[in-house]
């Protein structure tokens, strides 16, 4: 489903030989969490070196580009952009030259009094080079009268509301910090004599380093040659971790709040295997999203897991696009059912969300085609109804199906059999923490941090020039 | 396993608006059986257009490039090359332009008399412009003395000995050819008012065509405007279809000589786990390759089946290169192992084919780094002693590594705590077709057509000035 | 003579269809003054799109890059980077987001208090992207307490010391500027019922525009939608026009400080001639630069005028770089001599000026391989013995053959029979404008703008992080 | 003027350290006559490699291109296409793989006899590549009955008829040829201890060799590790070189037929001077074909000679395309006109040739409009009234002014005051050479080698599939 959309993925890494290769390495396990842009800046303790390029890591990184991201200190980030328009001024880390030395800065999260601090900040002279609420740190860093730099960058992130999780490079030091709420996540590691930070632990099992503990909400970590110190600047508040990092967002082989993504997608599907039984005669995936919601939905029903629906791994993002009456051939090509699994047989297809109902609707049609007698769904989660202002680019309020309709309605729209959700207070019983230390906005509309509704997320770029690609 | 490659996927369509779409389709279904190049020749009943081009189909095939492929006949090549070099005029389908008019030639399988054939060809003053055996046939065709164009080419195949499934259009008509073995797949499917081809029945499924039969063993199908008319112009001879097709080659979503592809592995995983039980906590597939032989693994031994090792789809072909000391992080690059269900487990891999080992062996390794507490591994068929001369790429004899070493030592290499080979006999009872039907030369040694080892299937390649590309 | 480079050629447009375009023909007519990089920015009188790159007007500006850039303002810019690298972030015009709105400066000479304004911003919170001097302007119009736009942009000029002609756009006007001394030139033109500036006439030629007059040193030109209005809001000075663009820089079918190029360097010519003459059969110039003095020289001695030198218009910035034993013979691979001109010959060179003089060396040297009898030289100018500080790149002084060398000295080093200058007094004369309004400093020494030496025209870059292409 | 259009230029070396890139020197001197493609094929005596591309040598050959080109013998080519469209399987040098070993054909000129060849060919089984004349000749060597590859090569050149100066590499061996009748140049010279060939001595100039003799015409010269042997195996005629190779095509520092073309161009403006005087005030050419003429002119009449049209050298083939009303601006962007020299001025412009009148008429228009009193025009040849079937790809019979119209007609055509050609009698004359031994034909009609005109240089594109680039 890839209706949601997360902002970014961010790695840092300090002591670490070839910082700039391992960043690179990181980056590509945080890939799923940004296919937009990558970027990774490094420093040799006294230069900075950077590439940033529109594309995946994979892409962007050549081992002609790695040869000079010299140095043992480095910061890195994928990105989503949150327009249709792909702007390669938006591509992270930020750098910035201040009179306090570079500063380059990758960020996972949203600031959502970002319109406020802008304006105030032009109002008073500064330049803004991007669209990016990121940019807006680097001028309270730049402009903060604390002489010393650690306690200016403290001051300047003092003053944002909302969710970061941010991986931030000076020339001799990477800085971790994480709003006080904990949005996203934040893990903290060890590599040989070093230290990495990254969105998710799977970053270090690609890179060989060894998790060591969350960034905890609230805390700034500074990694400077002498070893790591943890300040806690911020007054404190109750946690509101991103519960959708479970259900969907996080990679199954990462652990994310201390606890396995793949053992609490199976756990969900579980719990709806008891909530929300089906009469079928075989129980499949959506590749890849909702495979362990399955797998958990098949150990506590019995029924047999196929794989009904193959994907085809070779799909580019440039492939060529469908003029309308091409439209249906495409769905196949992403994802076809395989006739002699399907071909009369009652089929539940285990899925981790509806957001909008229009490519579950195609789903289910070519299965029917197929040959299916029935098609039903579990969904491993409840109803999206809110939209996200702390970093998950969902459609709209009035694109979200569920905002808008019944279950029952649902099912119509996506052409089912039966349609089931897990209830919301089942969803908090099978996570592996307290369900009170979630935000759930997403589910529930209860936003942790004030909202302005109107304050959206692509505000800023109304601001910036249209440049060409 | 990407230790055997095949040489290609072909398709063709006649009588299909925008057949060159239609064909670009198809082979984004047929991508895996050639990741290396991609072609596609259309005819608007008079005039040729083509676009070849070194990489996948939806790098090779933008918009742009489709806009100038007109015409409803088209024939269309995926191509694993058979060297390491990418050669760019080596790409398929072969275009020549001879006294009885132009002749695109799609080509999957291997001629074993393509030396002989050559050599005589060049005595008589043929120019070859390639490395491809593909090219033999056209000289033959330009120089057959039969004034028809179909006899002409009739003739010219008959002089062919080996595996081919050709696809061949001229301006006006599109010929399937399958050798009289049937060594390589090859069906057809009607689409709208007119015909498809293709290597497999996915291409089908992709391009809403609807499957009709397989090409027969030994037949030539005539598609034109009068309709399609078969011929049987060669001796009759018992078939030996591949079998491998079946255990690893063709999509799972693929029905070839005439059975799912999908359902036969699981027949396979089914007949493996009651000759070779195993005493594990969980069975997981090496992704994607055992997944349904592991799914059958599971139904008939009851242990459960679980995904714990995660593939990273972003990996790309360019990605950075390792040099000697990256090259252990670079296995989990592509898998890595889930922490969560893998740690104090003991585990059964159910996998296709061991060839050289040495890839499974660093999947072991990291397994057991990621706290396994026993690694098996079962396979799906028996083991690879026999190079393949008829249309597969598998490595030379001495680098197969159960063409030297008992199982007791290939078990050792990878590091395994027990490996078990599926029998040959219970392999062939679990085909749904008869055993003798089969050419199972990898397996057992018996070629059923005979070829001379030293007529390596790139001998061809001296012959060609180095182009650069 | 392509060891001297000047820093930029400017164009803008106001009230002209088709703006963008305009402006490229404008700037392909000045590429002459920077073949590194070009820039275009346009507005349609609320939004600026923008297109910049490396390399030439041709490169950059493809139809496709045109079709953008719509509105009927316009600002564009050519430059040489005074690095040898090429930087990709240092290309103009610089844009910048303002709470006074979006400006795009197009800037050519050098500001000569840029480190001491850097700083004082710099300390005072202001972020830099670029080591261009250029950036300064936008920070200090950003800064400015004034309300007034156009206010706001005077003080932040008056700010500037140095040598500066700008083309500045905001989203619904254009802004011609020019600093007190007028080191660099700057005219102004009408095209229909709108207004164009630009460094030279001969962009006026190409554009179909109507040379006006020379914006006046000190003069700010505003052009809107209610018409141009003068400013002279600075202190007036004497004028100090760099007399070098007569000799060498500007194009031969312009017109600057109100005289025709071409005419000024065959007066130049001429006087070299009374001055400097030569017992020769022939005379030739080094195409292209002294063409024009070596027509004047002709006229007034009587001497044969000869293209014993042909130039080769296909070479590329990329062409093959000779290693070192391939030095010699590139030498060739741009000016190759005509063996039925020169042998036996006595030649006399007219050139516009020895830097270096390692490539007079070359060239004098394959003269007589090719069978000159004797090579003589006559240079349309005094030695240059000092460097430039108002936005010519000049080598330093060490480099300056002539602040080190007598002239016999040179004629030795370069290889010649005889070697002659125009005298300082002797080019004053044969000027169109009273001597005393010219900057003579890389003659004389003489700088009318008082500089320091220190601070160097790349100091700013230590500031920037590098960043790969 | 660029309306008429060679077809090719040559080079080849034997015995030369790395032929590769002495070769690529020698294209880049021969680039004038072909600017639509480039390449090379060497040898090292076993084996060949080769780089061809669209585009200017400087283009194709990257440092990164050469590098691979190894071996001390090599041919070069640069060509024209003659057709719009950029065609890249038409790129020389040609090369086969035949059964006497690999052959690499570089060809200036064009085969008269061509469609009957290549008919005949493919009646017999031949298979072409290329529409290419110059295939022909690979053909007709590996069908050939003798044993020895160099009789071989000359039975199949005896059958070619028109015109050819080739230069062609076997393995270990180069071979320069020209037809019998010489039309396009061919010279032979000594570089160290190998041997080069070239359409021109200017690439001896760029290469540093030694200019030894022109290739007779007729004669076959073979260089191999035994030296350099002269054969002389066809019929012998009376030569006719081409003439307007002396008018415009050759480069100015290039001797042809044994003589300067710099010195025959001026011989050809003084003849003009006398035959066609002029009440001008000043002469000018149009930069840079009628330069030399032009002073020849001056040298002869006692006219000024002035630069009054300054060429634009950063014009790229690919720059921007005028839609229609942009086309009166383009016609400056080339050449512009320098208004205190055009001013009040009665002008004679000197050109080596009017072909469609189209061009001139813009020019013109430009002068007058820049304010000249009066245009002339003086041609350095007579009217062309006859297509070329020898290599130069004129337009054809129709678009040719001069077959249509009168000298006065075409006066009042292009826009003049007067008009003159040189007559044919003072031309020949004027030639270092006696005029029977020039092909006139484009001037006479009269044709030294039969031509049929139905036989078109593109006839044999038809026959070739169209391929996208």
């Amino acid at each position: 489903m890839k209706d949601k959309k997360e902002l970014c993925g961010v790695f840092g890494a300090f002591g670490v030989p070839d910082a700039g290769h391992v960043t690179c390495v990181g980056l590509y396990a945080l890939q799923h969490r940004g296919e937009e842009s990558s970027g990774i800046v490094t420093s040799d303790g006294q230069n900075l070196s950077s590439k940033l390029g529109m594309g995946l890591v994979s892409k962007v990184f050549t081992e002609e580009a790695l040869k000079d991201l010299t140095g043992n200190i480095a910061v890195g980030h994928v990105r989503y952009s949150t327009t249709g328009a792909s702007i390669s001024y938006n591509v992270q880390p930020f750098v910035a030259s201040t009179g306090k030395g570079h500063i380059a800065i990758a960020h996972n999260g949203n600031i959502v009094n970002a319109i406020e601090l802008h304006d105030e900040l032009v109002r008073d002279g500064a330049i803004f080079q991007t669209s990016m609420d990121t940019e807006i740190l680097s001028h309270l860093f730049a402009r903060s009268r604390k002489r010393d730099r650690i306690e200016a960058l403290v001051e300047a992130i003092g003053n944002l509301r909302g969710a970061y999780s941010f991986a931030i490079l000076m020339k001799d030091c990477l800085i971790a910090a994480r709003d006080p709420n904990g949005f996203r996540p934040l893990c903290i590691g060890r590599l040989g004599d070093g230290h990495v930070v990254a969105s998710e632990t799977s970053a270090f099992d690609l890179t060989e380093a060894e998790y060591v503990r969350e960034v905890e909400p609230g805390e700034v970590i500074v990694i400077s040659s002498s070893g790591a110190q943890s300040l806690k600047p911020f007054r404190e508040t109750d946690p509101s971790y991103c519960i959708f990092e479970y259900i969907y967002f996080a990679k199954p082989d990462s652990r994310i709040y201390g606890h396995s993504v793949y053992q609490t997608r199976k756990a969900l599907g579980r719990a709806l295997a008891e909530e929300q039984p089906c009469d079928a005669d075989i129980v499949t995936p959506m590749p890849d999203s909702g495979t362990y919601a399955a797998l958990g939905y098949c150990e506590q029903s019995g029924l047999p897991f196929e794989m009904a629906v193959i994907r085809n791994h070779y799909i580019g993002r440039t492939f060529i696009q469908p003029s309308s009456d091409r439209r249906k051939r495409n769905v196949r090509l992403k994802l076809n059912p395989v006739r002699d699994v399907v071909e009369g047989k009652k089929i539940v297809i285990i899925e981790d969300s509806i957001v909008r109902g229009t490519t579950s609707n195609a789903r289910v049609k070519t299965l029917r085609e197929t040959g299916a007698r029935e098609v039903h769904m579990r969904v491993s989660c409840p109803p999206h109804k809110f939209p996200c202002f702390y970093g998950i680019d969902f459609p709209s309020k009035e694109e979200l199906i569920a905002s808008r309709f019944s279950v029952d309605e649902i099912a119509d729209f996506v052409g089912l059999d039966s349609l089931g959700y897990l209830s919301y207070e089942k969803m908090l019983e099978a996570m592996p923490i307290p369900g009170e230390d979630f935000c759930t906005a997403c589910f529930s509309g209860d936003y942790p941090v004030p909202v302005d509704p109107n304050t959206s997320k692509c505000a800023l770029e109304k601001g910036c020039p249209r440049e060409q690609t």
